[in-house]
């Protein structure tokens, strides 16, 4: 039943059936009516100049809390796939974990879309990208 | 003062300086904190077809009810420009006036992001859009 | 046959079904191989603040010109209807005639992309709009 | 002179100021005048479910073939950064490297935009996703 799922199980998913993405560190840490929140654990070797976080890093974080976001409506559903999402940077990101938090703005019988917000670890008020997009139902 | 900015001189604004938004009858109906509602009263002489309420139309009204959040910040600045605005269109939009709140997800030194949901009048569960954009400041 | 379908046919068709877009003037003044051209005269009763066409006028003549480029593979379908659209501002748009051209970048079975490009008659070289979006088909 | 850059001067630069992306076999695989091509070979370790490479690894190459596109207009510049970009995933990409055709539609004084078509390598004309997106000049 979605509204029991945890963190825990989401993980655990993620580990089996997308594991590069567990690998790099990306969890589900935190899930609620319609929202996640996904955290990536700062890693320097992957920057980009500037010292910045890169761009498709964020995107990546933010089609992650997106999924995770669905899969308290869905399930645990592995083809749930992006059917398209835009973003904007916002500031430079830098020295610190990356939050995401996605909330569903609209559950339809073939499309979910969702808003996303990201910072950096410690500054929640001042967001480093915003994102919205839309997930397809399989 | 932006935070004691009232609907009523936000509309009489608009009806000074882009009177053709005002002609169509959208207004400021709300206005809070870093976010705003805007209203189109519904006219079934520009329906597209289906009787649906047309795309561009809900395009506008996203585009009105972020600006009005702007002002909200800005004040009642004339030369804040749309820089970009994604939309999504999520069911049909039929038969009531339209409704948009937006709320600004950032406010930076050069440009404010805001997310905007879209529904008809009555049915605030049943989003018809969701758009997240850019404004310019002058 | 869409392959030799006129700008004539697509005008007379918007006029029937979606009348309030052919009044403002907008036309199809091209077709070709899964692309379309559209335009909207000028109209300095709709100006906003700078005496800048509008940035909801642009969106309009986008989501027009990829309609028509969908009239060249799907024939006249009222009911292509757009899915998502995101559009740029890149210059003020003044004093002249708009046009865009549509683009299908891809068509598939159960939607079609294109990306979008608007200018000022007279100065195709200087953008003032680019926007890419999807169709669904009925 | 950005004209004479060639895709080698590109992967060489990338491979000081983005290590991390040259090391992902990203690679500048042709430069025109305001357009390149990228390439990403294919990595089974970083699938999807479904054996689909993930939509952020697509995001990742429209990204970098838009950042080597600037570099025909600005030169080797490390700090040009993505503004916002949106994108579109049009079918499963499987089983193969993938390329992403970045063309410019428009270069200004403060923002450069452009749209990217990506394939699976061998189906150019079967796209697996389109995006567009601006680029912040520093």
């Amino acid at each position: 039943m979605p509204s029991s799922l945890t963190p825990e199980e989401v993980n655990a998913f993620i580990a089996e059936v997308f594991p590069s993405s567990h690998a790099d560190g990306t969890r589900c840490v935190e899930l609620g009516e319609r929202m996640a929140v996904a955290r990536w654990p700062y890693d320097e070797t992957e920057l980009r100049p500037g010292a910045y976080i890169s761009g498709p890093r964020m995107f990546a974080l933010a089609d992650s809390a997106l999924w995770f976001a669905a899969f308290t409506v869905l399930g645990l559903e592995p083809m749930a796939v992006t059917s398209e999402l835009s973003i904007r940077f916002l500031r430079p990101a830098m020295n610190g974990d990356l939050l995401a938090r996605a909330v569903l703005n609209s559950v339809g019988k073939r499309r979910l879309v969702g808003t996303v917000e990201i910072w950096v670890d410690g500054a929640p008020d001042r967001l480093v990208a915003a994102a919205q997009g839309s997930y397809a139902r399989p």
